[in-house]
């Protein structure tokens, strides 16, 4: 290794961190500066929610929400800063979780779901906050299950209305974002009903309240009351009692009832319209995956800068006690988590980019394309969330007493994002929706060919056509070609080896599991059963999809990077992702003889001496991803503790 | 196996489990029932704090507070009884650690580190509440190098008093529970200095408030102000300007200053003394991993419940919803960390009887029993707290949005439990110490011999000198000699098998360590680089100690169930406990050469089919631990969602 005197250039990392929407970073550095969006511990509920309100007001009055909606409206037309816009609001989640439901979701919605005359009629009331709103679709009884919402909307051709109910509690809509206390109207998801036949879930308009705040007839709104975190939200229960609005009401692009109450739709299949309406929503999964990782980064951030100064315990002979962060524990706490947050960092940037050339239109998805990048937004965000949420909690830990005062911000971070994992969709749910789609893919590779004989005799071409690289093909397919083979020769640190053992990996799950579901399928089996038997199998197959298309997309920054001491930094850190990342799975490499006992011993050595290598620029790496001070807010990690050493350290030597 | 008719007898099984001290846990079920202690979801931090000391006081009317206190001052001498009614307090956990403070900490360190003199002034009021007091240990610069606290104590002869003083802020006491509002005196933990020499850290008792509140003069006070959780207990900072106690305000069982400013002491090693003092405050961790038992307990009863209730996606074909807790994945992310709850509970009331049969003379300990008391408090609080973490965090996602609100307490359990990991010793430094014991009574065994030859020449002795079993000896020495050796053979669920497995990790780890760190040592290098290289190494012998420990503890707590239903399905779950110990680092097994390919694959379907085995017994078993409904206090837990249910029921198939 030639990284010995690697030093991070400050500038470099941050244009490469800041990436394609660095102007949206900047400005929120610019925007979100000083006391007036400054973190405040301790809040009460409700001067919460109001300093929310007051800052979401303050951000209605900047272009910030107009990002992600058409020119037509006033927008940008730009959405790939809305969601960036989004991810910088890490001062206060309950503020970037209200920016979310208005502009994201309810806006997101009407905007997706509603045609012209919607977007002309609500948009510019929603992006200027003069109509704040919410996203109804979580029911109590029915959360993950979308398609089996009970809140009805049945038309009624003699008034061309339709009559929003909600038939029992377990029906009434729950934990909606904006509904205890500021919105107006919601986007309300119920089972359309005409003529006596359902056509399955859609989305309408429905008023919620008066201007005066108090809920109109047959709206009845309770409020969630206090949650883990997030206590600045007025998250609400939304009763319907027979409500009536409007045929207009219905937001109509993708199935429309005509005044007679016909109803018709561009895409007959119904089960094919209700993911096809669903998947134009899944910029609120990548949004979330996005804050995750801001309110990581914060954490690791403090937990960092603090460990870097914080002392305990004697040298013994030295006099000097030992800075905790060279405590090995320490580090391999800290630092995996830091690579695979950048790892992840580069995953959502290309994420994002995606969404944002197919949503403008700018590169059309196909169907298969389209499944690609919802199975990736689902991917991504149960990782991200799940990641986010150990990584927090050992930030927490690693900062000790301090770490558990509100004032140093971490248990606010923790609470904020601990629902993360659970809203735009439970991340069991999703990681299964990853691997259903990997099997789709298998299936439309394979047709009904007995896949194992197949995978044997052409186990290259395969590897081609389940495993679709994304990010920088060519680079990562020369690394790849270049690699040394899996046998016990190949260097650890030989990128290409590194990506073709996790592409292996996730080759030979997936094949595993897609024979272990056929196999079992054809016998006659209960399908349930079937799937449930091997739910651990699927969800393993999820997660090392993942695992492998973020190791791709870390690989693909590194080579924007210019050459120089970041590179250089910026590869060895990412050697630490893939190597803990293997680590973490070794018994799987063992168990199925991709790495020898003696060479899974070596990665944990690698991980340790990547991990001393790499502790001298740990605070560098992470200031990269420029979160300002006030936004960590946190005393341990803004002087106070180093104020506190050079104290005690005077009182010991006396000048 | 013939537990297919197994049921559990719920009467069996509360009385197992009510154990040695159940008179105790049956009067806090009494004591504790009804709205008067039941959780209060949203308070603020003072009426928190309001509604925390008004409980504290209806406490301090029954015979509780004097459990652990001598009978000459009121008290039962009874220590287990005060560690059980401790961590019966999951009612709110604010008044646990407050009662912590007052009773175990406070009360504790006049009782163990005072002599007769301190025992007669102080205790009657500490155990009627009439004197609220601190534990002043922690210091902002120091908390688990307690050696190392900066506040001083010095003796002036001239005027036979002790001076308190703190010399900066680095030196002040720090997040000292009951402090900040309440307390009335503190032991405060100090160097010692007279005649210009420093005697090591004492504690002295020093006064703080006047009976109106305000802070005696030299005494500043101020608030932590509000916490991640436990925000009914007020922990403030105390800072001390040159504050005069008298020379009797020192707690002299340990070390006592005569007037003229002599030293003495009956232990002249001042190390010795410094630990034999730490030594005495065990009591305090052994606490702390109760508590976090029982908050695991009701997290995980409220977890199960609603996972047994709440249905989600339909099971195609059927019509019917699935429940939760049907679904593998659900099992497996609830069932082990049931049964290693059940594990640690059983470690937990072994330990409670030792320090209970120690402390109160009954079996008397040497210098090696008392360490071996030290480690194991060391030990299970790391791993108790952690298991607390992760359980309940995996509880609140697994209850999903329902539990991210305060009103279902999770949320609240999450919070208040996540300092646990830190308090009364951070658990990466608990855990170091358990290896520390480890090491030494290894080098006890033998010396400077080269352990390498040694341990291959008499493994089987060694094995007698380096593991002690504790807990019904014989029973597990009858299995473990039993067990059909190490191959392939054995059957994955012979219990002899499975300790001899454990037994031989820890023995192995530990012996690596040993020669490991003598090696290094001997070749005169850096002696703190040796240690932090192999930190990683330390940790994982902590680790496997404590996993063989609590083992042998579930073993032994089974033996004591009579024959029928409820033993057969506790040899299910401890099986399921320690299988998935195994899977969780099968990878240690694969890379040792103890478990195979296949045999590490089918302790992973092992795991599989046990979950499947016990979920129909899940909640029965987690109602063993006899937790009231008003302590769980979730609606989500005691019949809204099946209530939702039924209503929903009723709207698709009306009579």
């Amino acid at each position: 290794m030639t990284d010995r005197n690697a030093r991070v250039d400050g500038d470099v990392l941050r244009e490469l961190l800041d990436g394609r929407w660095a102007h949206v970073r900047r400005q929120a550095r610019d925007l979100l500066r000083g006391d007036d969006f400054a973190p405040v511990a301790g809040l009460g509920m409700a001067d919460h929610r109001e300093r929310v309100l007051d800052r979401l007001k303050a951000i209605a009055a900047t272009e910030v929400p107009g990002y992600g909606f058409p020119a037509a409206q006033g927008g940008a037309d730009d959405v790939g800063a809305s969601v960036v816009a989004f991810e910088m609001l890490v001062c206060d989640l309950s503020l970037m979780v209200k920016v979310g439901v208005q502009w994201g979701l309810f806006g997101g919605a009407i905007h997706a779901l509603g045609t012209e005359r919607h977007h002309a009629e609500y948009l510019p009331r929603v992006i200027s906050l003069d109509l704040p709103g919410c996203f109804a679709m979580t029911e109590t009884g029915h959360g993950s299950d979308v398609q089996r919402l009970r809140t009805t909307a049945t038309y009624d051709p003699d008034t061309e209305e339709f009559v929003v109910h909600t038939p029992d509690e377990s029906a009434r809509k729950d934990y909606i974002g904006n509904a205890a206390r500021d919105g107006r109207m919601a986007v309300v998801f119920a089972q359309l009903i005409t003529g006596g036949q359902s056509h399955g879930v859609h989305a309408l308009m429905v008023p919620l309240r008066h201007a005066s705040g108090t809920p109109l007839p047959g709206v009845r709104i309770e409020d969630c009351g206090p949650k883990a975190g997030l206590n600045g939200v007025d998250n609400g229960r939304i009763t319907f009692d027979h409500v009536r609005v409007p045929r207009t009401a219905l937001l109509d692009r993708y199935g429309s009832v005509a005044r007679d109450g016909t109803y018709s739709s561009p895409i007959d299949n119904p089960n094919r319209r209700f993911f096809t309406m669903l998947g134009t929503l899944v910029r609120g999964r990548i949004s979330v995956a996005g804050g995750s990782g801001t309110a990581t980064k914060a954490a690791l951030a403090i937990a960092l800068r603090y460990a870097d100064t914080r002392r305990q315990f004697e040298r013994s002979g030295t006099g000097e006690e030992v800075v905790l962060l060279d405590y090995l524990a320490h580090q391999r706490r800290l630092l995996p988590a830091l690579a695979r947050t950048f790892a992840l960092h580069f995953a959502q940037e290309e994420l994002v980019s995606r969404l944002h050339d197919s949503q403008t239109g700018r590169v059309p998805l196909d169907e298969h394309d389209q499944r690609e990048l919802e199975s990736r937004a689902a991917g991504l965000k149960a990782i991200a969330t799940w990641h986010a949420t150990r990584t927090i909690q050992t930030c927490r830990e690693a900062c000790g007493g301090a770490g558990y005062l509100q004032e140093n911000r971490l248990p606010q971070l923790k609470a904020d994002t601990d629902v993360f994992t659970t809203f735009e969709g439970d991340n069991t749910v999703l990681l299964q929706l990853v691997a259903k789609g990997l099997l789709t893919d298998y299936r439309d590779a394979f047709g009904d060919l007995d896949p194992l004989p197949m995978a044997r005799l052409v186990a290259r071409q395969f590897l081609g056509a389940v495993i679709e690289r994304t990010a920088a093909r060519s680079v990562i397919e020369r690394l790849v070609s270049a690699a040394p083979g899996r046998g016990e020769e190949a260097d650890l640190y030989d990128r290409g080896w590194q990506l073709a053992l996790l592409e292996d990996r996730e080759k030979h799950i997936v094949e595993g599991l897609a024979r272990r579901l056929r196999r079992a399928g054809s016998e006659g089996a209960d399908a349930f059963e079937v799937f449930n038997g091997a739910q651990d199998h699927v969800l393993a197959a999820g997660r090392a999809h993942v695992d492998r298309v973020v190791l791709e997309a870390f690989v693909a920054g590194i080579d924007r990077c210019p050459e120089g001491g970041t590179r250089v930094l910026l590869d060895r850190l990412c050697d630490l992702y893939v190597l803990s990342v293997v680590e973490e799975d070794r018994a799987w490499f063992l168990e199925h003889e991709r790495l020898s006992a003696s060479r899974a011993k070596a990665v944990t050595q690698a991980v340790n001496t990547l991990c001393r290598g790499l502790r001298p620029h740990a605070v560098d790496l992470v200031e990269g991803f420029g979160l300002l001070d006030e936004w960590l807010a946190a005393p341990i990690a803004l002087g106070a503790e180093s104020a506190r050493q050079d104290m005690q350290r005077r009182a010991h030597h006396p000048r």
